[in-house]
């Protein structure tokens, strides 16, 4: 090793979903929406003349968009790259106590991860054995609380009475709910901003409104806590968010009618799939999500895993303890699903 | 003051040049390119169908075309959200050594900024009386080096010489030359890498390539560096380019002749406006970048910069010392640069 190589921080290297290019491919491995996005983002025609300009630092009219959908001011609302540039700012601007920060053990795969590379300490809290969080295990003195709703990989909500336990507990610490999979069901806690300042509530664009490659996530909270996380983003890059995922995210929010048929395709999709995967003997947390976590008695999910790529349907499987008896199945199209549950049927048949 | 509010990181806030919305306004204080992106950048029809998908993760395509274009190898090439992206990246990912690291007094005012936000100790190195680096100030041991080339705000370009001279004497620790100018002159460090294995340059289709609004920057130098590089962003944010930004910055490389025509355009209006403006009297170092550091014997930077606004004409003005004499000019179209030239006359007949 030389010597400037010791300068270099090391982390341990992330490795996201596999993302296959080419066609004929059945993709339900990184929870993306099958349906595309409003016709207004789709048909959108975007202001090039605008390109050679640095884009508005606050994107604004996002912003405002935003705000007024939710039904909060302009100065709740925070955007950011994608919820995951939102959730590491969160980190950094957030976790500074020198506490250890709570997180479930089965969770959101990037917590641990921001902790180490912001060097924030934190303590993971397991699960029970139906997955579930425990209120209790939140109770203690820490650093902050982050936690989705519902949670991933599970898809299991938690409910409301939990979500104002954890907050009653946790006055003195930021407490950040995760809510990229909320518009799938679950309970929101956006409501409680009203009651909490120091509750952050963080969505995403990629899911719920099939624009994961326009990279868009936000916060809400306090007006205290959103001038934070400015402070925070202006001193790191001041100019996140490109013209092109401005414009298109206001296309989005402003076609309801459409955003709320997508989803209730999904959830009628989702519903459909529990019912198959039950058949085929597969156990599954109820899910609120749009994937479902599902394990077969017999069959290991790493061999489903790897059956099903060779067909070219891609689902996702987690080589971790506990977790590795499941897959993680992106629900997708019906045509989709009914080819993965043949997939199933084909592969349960041809080993009994 | 509530207890929550203690975990919030305080950082200094950052203030970025005003971004004035409006018509009529000759915007020369951000160093924008006046004219419009490649006319393919313009035209391009995005793939909207790929909006409900992740981007790719490497940007591969970006980074071939990147690539080919400096003659390096695809593992020799990171891209990110601007080169703010990419710069604080190469801080957080090199600068890890507990040594404080180096960087000019009159300088790019980011650098401080991040170093403080990822808590990295730092020493400003005062630029000689003509606003040049001193090599010998780099000679101490240090925890890495990094400096702009052209310098910001100065236009200044050190010479091959001086690179090589400061290389020469940090061969153990990590350099980020940071070439967000370079197109306009000045000689860049691109031929060095194969020398030096820890050299980093940065550079940014936010001047050259009039494309600040679609943010694309990318970082150059050995395998090693860029493979570090890369399981930093994997570990913080996986999908920071979107699908829009990659295509675009693919389109910009493709067009070679109007990309020199339009470099060849500003550099001659930049040495115009150099002789116009000595012509009044101001002084400035021969800057190599598309903008001109200029002070006025006897009318006060910060008068000029007010009464310039006033005619809806923007400029940068920084109110810190030293450099508050000066006013940072971007080089605009003729028509701009004309108007301007033509206000300062009457600015400066008006006070004879």
């Amino acid at each position: 090793m030389k010597k400037w190589e010791t300068c270099i921080r090391r982390v341990e290297p992330y490795t996201p979903g596999e993302q296959p290019q080419g066609t004929g491919i059945i993709k339900l491995n990184t929870n993306e929406n099958p349906y595309p996005p409003a016709p207004g983002v789709m048909s959108l025609k975007l202001n090039a003349a605008r390109y050679r300009l640095y884009p508005d630092p606050t994107a604004g009219d996002l912003v405002r968009e935003l705000a007024a959908y939710h039904g909060l001011s302009e100065d709740q609302v925070f955007v950011g790259v994608g919820s995951d540039d939102v959730l590491a700012m969160c980190f950094l601007t957030f976790f500074n106590s020198g506490l250890p920060i709570c997180f479930p053990d089965i969770t959101y795969s990037f917590y641990d991860v921001w902790a180490e590379l912001f060097r924030i300490p934190y303590e993971r809290k397991p699960l029970n054995d139906a997955f579930e969080l425990k209120a209790g295990d939140y109770y203690a003195e820490n650093g902050g609380v982050v936690f989705p709703n519902p949670n991933a990989p599970t898809g299991i909500a938690a409910d409301m009475g939990m979500i104002r336990d954890i907050l009653e507990h946790n006055r003195d610490v930021i407490v950040i709910i995760d809510e990229a999979y909320i518009d799938f069901g679950g309970e929101s806690a956006l409501p409680l901003l009203e009651e909490y300042e120091n509750l952050i509530v963080v969505r995403t664009f990629s899911k719920s409104r099939s624009m994961a490659g326009v990279r868009i996530g936000y916060a809400m909270g306090s007006s205290t806590l959103i001038r934070a996380l400015l402070d925070v983003k202006y001193s790191y890059n001041s100019y996140t968010m490109n013209t092109p995922s401005i414009a298109l995210g206001v296309e989005s929010l402003r076609d309801e009618a459409y955003f709320r048929e997508t989803i209730e395709k999904i959830v009628t999709t989702r519903e459909w799939v529990k019912k198959e995967l039950s058949a085929l003997g597969f156990t599954f947390p109820d899910s609120r999500a749009n994937f479902i976590f599902a394990s077969h008695p017999e069959i290991p999910a790493s061999e489903l895993y790897r059956a099903a790529k060779e067909k070219n349907i891609y689902v996702r499987y987690f080589d971790k303890p506990v977790i590795d008896r499941y897959l993680r199945i992106t629900i997708g199209t019906d045509d989709e699903m009914k080819a993965f549950i043949h997939f199933l049927k084909d592969e349960i048949t041809s080993r009994s």
